[in-house]
């Protein structure tokens, strides 16, 4: 009896009737539509999304509290079985009522001494900005430094200064308005990767069918 | 002359011409608009937000790593000081394709076994919907569980399921459509608290002065 009630779990989990999958990513709009997709699939599997830096995402990963994990930036392990996302560029936004709003662009050297509305030092947003903006030989000069997406948003709708954010990330929040940073040489790569070990796994392996899917679909409409 | 340095700084610190005034909160929202004033008045000061729940605000807090929190609840403790936010109602929110998304307003019975993109367990959102369910009668279906208000806007543009925020921190995303919950009897209220002892510390009772200032106004104008 208790062997067949182990068997029909197994079946179930095979077919993904049951089950659970748990993501840990920096940003969870890069796999959102694959996410929907597989929850209405796979009606019967709880899906989980965590949020942290690619550092704790990282970590979640290998103490296999996590499935797979989507990382700001490429980590280079054996362990990994890694699948690479479009990439994407820098944008600065502003306030709707500032005096940039409308510009089609701006240069780094509009930066130079204005006040930024700055992420946490872990950021890689901020990190690919003080690069930049280092090799340009300017200065950047920190209005505030919040964590996270929503709180450096919200910071620059109340006008505390300009924010950095990666295209893809940027939303679409009617009372910011975002401009392509020109001469920004880096873009953002995000990465989704799970232990090799576990890409087998029924569940694993049919979620990074869906991103492959959707990948392919996307470089077949550009 | 070091003593006149240390004077000096001392001064300084007084006019709040130098230092810094840390803020850990649960949802940057509710303060942003006086935070943003102090940053106007007080250039010199560096300011930074950091993001947590109530618990590990109010530990950042105790720890001296903060000089302010922000709660999602009440915390009785005779050790802070606490000027308690106007309170907030309860929206759900659908994507702008979702059959609701023109509603006035919906009741609990419309979320009854209805898909949901629930926040993690320690979500004060999550437990006043879950008492609110319960105390009704009706069944909360988890479509997917995310960490965060971020995550869980974008869970819902997807399509994943209706969403659940309080009003404040609903923010305007053009992808997503809010209505009231005409019986949610519960309100969401938040705490800005200071440890008594620091209280009468300069950039602690100006930052406190501001936020008292914001409330008498917007209570004259309400």
């Amino acid at each position: 009896m208790i062997e067949a009630e182990a068997e029909e779990l197994l079946q179930d989990s095979r077919a993904l009737l049951t089950g659970t999958l748990t993501l840990a990513v920096d940003a969870p709009v890069h796999v959102l539509p694959q996410i929907a997709r597989f929850c209405q699939r796979y009606p019967g599997i709880s899906v989980k999304i965590e949020t942290g830096n690619t550092d704790e995402s990282l970590s979640r990963l290998y103490n296999y509290q996590a499935d797979l994990a989507l990382l700001g930036r490429d980590v280079d392990d054996v362990r990994l079985l890694s699948v690479p996302l479009p990439d994407d560029q820098l944008l600065a936004f502003v306030a709707r009522d500032h005096a940039w709003a409308g510009r089609e662009s701006i240069c780094l050297a509009d930066l130079d001494d204005t006040p930024l509305v700055l992420r946490e030092t872990g950021s890689v947003t901020r990190q690919t900005l003080e690069q930049e903006m280092r090799q340009a030989g300017l200065r950047i000069r920190p209005a505030i430094q919040v964590e996270g997406r929503e709180a450096a948003r919200e910071a620059v709708v109340v006008g505390i200064g300009v924010g950095v954010v990666s295209a893809a990330e940027f939303g679409a929040d009617a009372r910011v308005y975002a401009m392509p940073i020109r001469d920004c040489t880096q873009r953002m790569k995000e990465t989704l990767v799970c232990l090799k070990e576990q890409s087998s796994r029924r569940v694993v392996a049919t979620f990074l069918e869906i991103v492959r899917e959707s990948l392919h679909a996307n470089s077949k409409n550009a």
